[in-house]
């Protein structure tokens, strides 16, 4: 389960690097596990810049991006945050599923989007100027959007947005090949039952299965299971446990993994 | 009361095994009590690796999980949690009732769960690569699924996921009868009565009395209790306390325990 | 008011040592003052265990009952809570109205409820076996439940449930009259007074009158009250503050206490 | 304004006397300022005891009441709060306006309340036994009672309960005239107004005048204001800002204030 | 911008007066800008007492009025908020806006508010005597009630209640006159724009625009501005953003300040 | 990205000036991106005062504002906050986004905001006078307001207000192209969609492109990026990620910008 080759689907590669020169943020938007995550490496391993990850979630405070006083020996220390650290660094800072964000964490985030590229640490009574080679990237998924939290359009307007979504057919089947070793047939029947399925989507109202989830059942193939067992485990019954729903998932699969053997 | 041998209703042991040996993370979904805890203590045995339980509920910080300074002779030390212990042992660490975590809790996992399989202590400044012995395995009853509080769905595609489900009737009663020391003809009237029970579920709309509360009952027999007093105290009363439910439930029990002797 | 004789109204003293021999835990229910506290501790002084007792409410924390870090002498130690000191001494731990626990305070309880009968100290790094003798009782009063804070399914199927009610009128006269040392025919008359509410309750959707309230107004009584005046006290204001309900309810006392002086 | 002689409006001396003798606990029910709180004083004088009381409000926690452990010269040491002060010296102890605290702070009440008569400090480690002079007390206004925030059945069983009102019109004359020094006629004229606006208070859907603004519109009269003024500032303006409900309660005053002056 | 004379338009001083005689709390009410500070201000120079004000809001906690510990020297020390420290100095404190404040902080207003005039410091161990020169003002809007967070009658009943409103047109005119050195004319015309808008009030349910901002138009015409800029920046910009509300409201300024040069 | 020349759209800095002159505090109103930011940094240029930004979210505690006491070799100090620098130093302190504050962090605006011109640390025990050249500033977006979390009436009284807007379109394309260095005719392209959209605005319900938007379009295309690339990226996909309404935008870019090629 190591990181292969980014495969590129469109003109995403070029215009991030456009950005990256011209010291804009970039938000990336599209369905889960479509690439956006290996976008970000791909970019940090082609920029020759360390990606600083960090992933979002509704109790991150500021002081856990820009850093907080400790203690340390009796006395109290400023510590340096995974954000501060990355713009000192000049890095790629990546804020994974930003939406996920309490948007009064996202506030310190405002003057490193615009003309000043300045961290302030009202708290420590520091400011950080960024080097031009620190970059700011953020991903959120557009389909989790509700009324509630969703983000500011003002906070929006602030990055290049790069909108991306599944490889091509031939392209996911590569990849799958590529990452878990089973053969180019096998991955492109797991392909077409996905194609499949995420076609059906608008009926079934679920989160359309990802490259990620082909590539988790390519590798328990790999390790000896049935390409009906992979994909029950590992693409069907993480999407629904409703057992009607689950019947019609199990004939799209039955249907298009033909040569599946039915031994297990 | 102590475990005893596991009984397989499935594929799931060996589907478990290719996960681990895949390094893949594991999703066990089922109803109250169908032995997703024991199935997980008989893969530690089978593997060899020790087991990390935590029990997940609403107020489980990720600093719970992973780790957090405390204050020992004056100085702050980093004290590493339950995963952060079980990451660094390359231990299987069973996260007991999952969808009840804060999903902010849940973020520290996204690194652990994809092909990177690392766990960033950001508070700490430290990245612990995982062994290839170390294993995740989560839980959930799809029962308690509620539109407020559910898994979200690029959550459950990063896990192969095993639906488990009760034992037949016939393995069922073998298992209460080896575990309690009672009758197995004993064991199989306890059956049918929380089969008869299961069966009416969907009218009564109620959890199913589970295989634990019938070795429960069985316990309660071997202590001299009759069967129809046990079956009231470990089946019937936690299910409902409303009056017209209570007699109904009462009637199956009667029905089913024919041979219960009514001493009481 | 010091505590007497236990007076059993069903096979609840039979089956809990049952369920004591087996260690297996217990739930009590039943409405208010029916008499679960006192079971428990008759089941205490019988069976030669001390009890501890929690009284659950809102803000209870796992720390409350299981322990926390302190600091003493400019050094943090661990300081055992009641649960974990009721588990080391093997006593009967006593949660009571344990519904009104938060759920996450009541995840510790898993792991000491089924074949392990362990506690995890997971902040302190300590693993407690239960001895023999220890364990855990709960109660709560189902009239209170509401769909926002109920105990979930799988919870209450953790526990062998005994359902208790108010005493038959002849015992609960004994026992206001052995309490209070009121005369058997006064201790009657009140009896008659709750029994008449409690019949009319469907009508009034107020919590009957238990047996507590009805010891009280014995010692009232004792004290030189007139039986009308302390019925008012202890029986009917409690019950409710609304003019047209309290008159109804004094018809109904006025009736029933028929020997009442009239000289206050 | 310092306290004068208690004017009884019924059996609630004897009553709370009794209860004292009993080691019963006491709950006083009625409206704002019909002298719960001068009750509590005056059987404090009476029964000799002191009186210790605490206002209640949401953010009461347990640790207000029965006290915390603080750092004192680099040490922790437990400080006892209110409550476990009053337990210890036999107080009185009053928590005013009971229903406004958060329903978690009761718990710790429960085991004063009945035959135990003891005070559990859990996180002390301590077991207070209270003395046969310690008497709890609360009260609240049930006009104020909410579906939201009322108190529990079960708790309310715990007291006798003692329903209090305003004065008879002659006896509020006297005491308004005895605590202002103004003359009793004019005292009659106030206590008139206030009758009428009780009585038409149904319409109003506010809460009545009680004897307190009496009193303070008293001690301003004594000062100089005319009796209108004073009603306006002390009785009409805190009732209402609604510009013709004042009116309405403006012609109430002036017509029964007939001798009120007009010169302000 | 600095405090001038106080103009009083009723009876506001001589009472307040009369109820500082007798010991007696104030409440003053009225909308936005009409005065209440500056009554309280007047005041106390009238009687000779420092003025310790307090701006109410969401977060104040009993702590923020009374004091809290605090570590000094690794030690903890109490030390007075400035309610306690206005009470010990005799002062006028005065709580500005009480119906934003959170009702629990106010429940130490009690026993200073009653025939007690006591502070009680629970946390402290300290009980403080009100000198006779204490007194409490607490102002609040009507206007901005809702069912949701207004004051309860039993803590307004607690206080002398003084109703306050704009000045007559003359009076206001000269006060703007006399604090920002604009022409009498001008000022009326300012004052007219203000009266025609607080008479549109009801069909645009805003709330009115105060003296206040008539002195900050003031100012602005003082330092060069024109009528009609100075009323549109201070008068209706803060009024409304709609675009039509806005308009409607500029005819009405372009009407009543008639005079107003148009060079800007 | 390096600030540029203030392109003033009114009479904004003339009254900003007056306004400070006479010690008023200013409230900024207007669309996101429409140069609030910027009139403030080139007010402090012109006044020759610093400016100290105070990005407003739901979590700034007053504390944050003006200070907090910290722990410092063991004993605790007190730190002033920015807003209480910014008095110190007679600076411009601008609150950017006021709205998102939690209201009761703006309560210790308001002896700022009144003729006191007084910041009242109580915690501190300080009472800081600002100096002359002290201006507080605030901005805000009307098109933000909702009725759970506006401004109330009474603190928006307190400014001076000042209305802003988009630049008209010749000075917008001549901003764009001075900072971006593209060609004027390119900027002039991009107005053209953005006026475009800005107008059909009312029908999709979105927040308009704000210069901002533009400029960052502009840095693309200097980077080299088509002006259909660059309007994709930064205007368009940032406002909406609806399939139907990204298609009727496409159209309008593809319109405008009509000298676009087509060859990425």
């Amino acid at each position: 389960m190591t990181a292969k080759t980014y495969f590129s689907n469109g003109n995403e590669v070029r215009l991030f690097e456009q950005a990256y020169r011209q010291r804009l943020p970039v938000m990336l938007t599209g369905p889960t596990g479509c690439g956006k995550t290996r976008l970000v490496e791909h970019m940090g391993a082609l920029l020759g810049r360390p990606v600083v990850t960090i992933s979002c979630h509704d109790d991150l405070t500021s002081a856990d991006l820009v850093g907080r006083f400790m203690v340390t020996g009796g006395d109290v220390v400023w510590t340096d945050g995974p954000l501060t650290r990355a713009v000192k660094e000049g890095a790629i800072c990546y804020l994974d599923e930003v939406v996920e964000a309490r948007h009064d964490s996202l506030a310190v985030l405002h003057s490193l989007t615009d003309h000043r590229r300045t961290l302030y640490l009202d708290r420590a009574g520091e400011v950080v100027v960024a080097p031009d080679t620190f970059m700011l990237v953020c991903s959120y998924n557009p389909a989790y959007r509700s009324s509630l939290k969703d983000l500011k359009p003002s906070f929006r307007q602030r990055f290049v947005t790069l909108p991306m979504s599944y490889l091509p057919p031939d392209r996911e089947a590569e990849v799958i090949a590529a990452e878990t070793g089973i053969a180019i047939h096998v991955a492109h029947r797991l392909v077409n039952c996905a194609v499949a399925i995420r076609t059906a989507d608008a009926a079934f109202h679920f989160e359309p299965p990802s490259t990620r989830v082909l590539v988790t059942a390519g590798h328990l193939i790999a390790a000896g299971a049935s390409e009906l067992d992979a994909a029950e485990a590992c693409i069907l019954a993480p999407l629904s446990s409703d057992g009607a729903i689950t019947d019609g998932l199990r004939e799209i699969a039955v249907a298009t993994l033909a040569g599946a053997d039915t031994s297990s």
